[in-house]
């Protein structure tokens, strides 16, 4: 039995999100059909974390266990050759039979796109959140510097999901600007449920003006999600990449 | 009786290329529909040269004549609430009565788009040539350089148009590379019927062997179409952007 990592991309648009669910075309259901096909068996696959309907990846990680012969090099290609072009097999790798793709996640790094102009970018459609008034990028710096760091993080989450706690350790938070492009790059432990969209809804709010930047900290120690920033569209949100442990022997190159 | 002056930008996957024709969407119609809604009459615009199916548009320019009490500041906004979103009126600007979009070009600059790596990246989908196999970009960068200058190009065109003279000069061609992305930019001062497709399939030709680069200048003078690569498909192609002489007043911000 193969423990097989994968690296994925996928966009989101045509997706209900990673989960599998009824009535909703799923991107694990989708790679879980095509593993089917190529392995002859069913197949569960692990993901390393829920993403919302319409949400991106660049670097998604599943794991699943196998019995196959196919050699690791030539897995990528032929679960590629099974699937929509809009999901894709980067690399897919033979890991150690502890590993967990949810469960062993030391980082997450998300970033958000936003687009700040009157008129929205064509290309732009469905890939970032079209921010039409100015946003004071300078302003919203300010803010990101106060989420750094352990903190409760409740006021910065939906409701819908039943974690025992909400305490998360955000290592890195940068926001940057280039042309009309705003991109809010954020690592964390983990993320609690819509936690990376409601951090960019505030930080747009900082931007134009409806929240002082100097109220976040207060607003984090609040734990009270009604003081926050609206939830960002997923449209601009995609998950960058994923941190794991070295004994896991996952060496993506 | 004003002339107004557009400058669009286009995500061409959703349209039969500029021109209007019969069963078939094209941005020409779509953009004259809105215009008809706004103003209340037939209107007739004008495109600074087709683009085919699938092309895209990064600012491109088009004019028409009409009566209006339309401020100039005032209607790239009113004509963008009655498009669809993967078309933008980026400005509006009265011009010189005799400004024509088309006949007045003076140069005119495409870019585009290859993206070279065996996995496709699932952002450029429809937005970029996927080609899988390594391309050797100084090979393609010393075969561009032949390309300058006036020549017949009579190689470097499909059938189907019936212009005079298949002479255009090329100001600048230059191919580059970032990452797995390949962009070649072309700036003439006018491009015959697939032009840029067909240049765009003879540097990949060149860049994986298939045509040696020092037998470029013999394929522009053999005027001999079978001599040449393949053309391109639409979805890598960008009309970048158009230039006119001053003295038609546009001047885009």
């Amino acid at each position: 039995m193969e423990n097989i990592a994968l690296l994925l991309s996928y966009d989101g648009k045509n997706y209900h999100g990673w989960q599998k669910q009824n009535n909703a075309v799923s991107v694990q259901q989708t790679l879980e059909q095509a593993a089917k096909t190529l392995f002859g068996c069913d197949v569960d696959i692990v993901g390393c974390g829920r993403t919302d309907a319409g949400v991106h990846a660049i670097n998604y990680v599943a794991n699943f266990k196998v019995e196959t012969k196919i050699p690791q090099d030539k897995l990528a290609f032929a679960l590629n050759a099974l699937l929509p072009n809009d999901i894709r097999v980067k690399q897919a790798q033979f890991v150690s039979k502890d590993f967990h793709s949810r469960f062993d996640v030391l980082k997450k790094r998300y970033i958000y796109k936003i687009y700040n102009f009157p008129i929205n970018d064509v290309f732009l459609l469905g890939r970032a959140w079209h921010v039409k008034y100015p946003l004071d990028i300078e302003k919203m710096k300010s803010a990101a510097y106060m989420f750094l760091g352990e903190h409760d993080f409740a006021a910065f989450r939906s409701t819908g999901t039943d974690t025992k706690t909400s305490v998360r350790t955000i290592y890195d938070l940068s926001v940057s600007k280039n042309g009309n492009e705003i991109v809010v790059d954020i690592c964390a432990d983990g993320f609690l449920y819509n936690m990376v969209r409601i951090i960019s809804g505030t930080l747009v709010y900082v931007g134009c003006g409806k929240i002082d930047y100097r109220d976040v900290s207060k607003i984090i120690e609040s734990c009270d999600r009604r003081l926050a920033g609206i939830t960002a569209p997923p449209d601009g949100l995609y998950m960058h990449s994923v941190l794991y442990d070295d004994k896991f022997g996952i060496s993506w190159s």
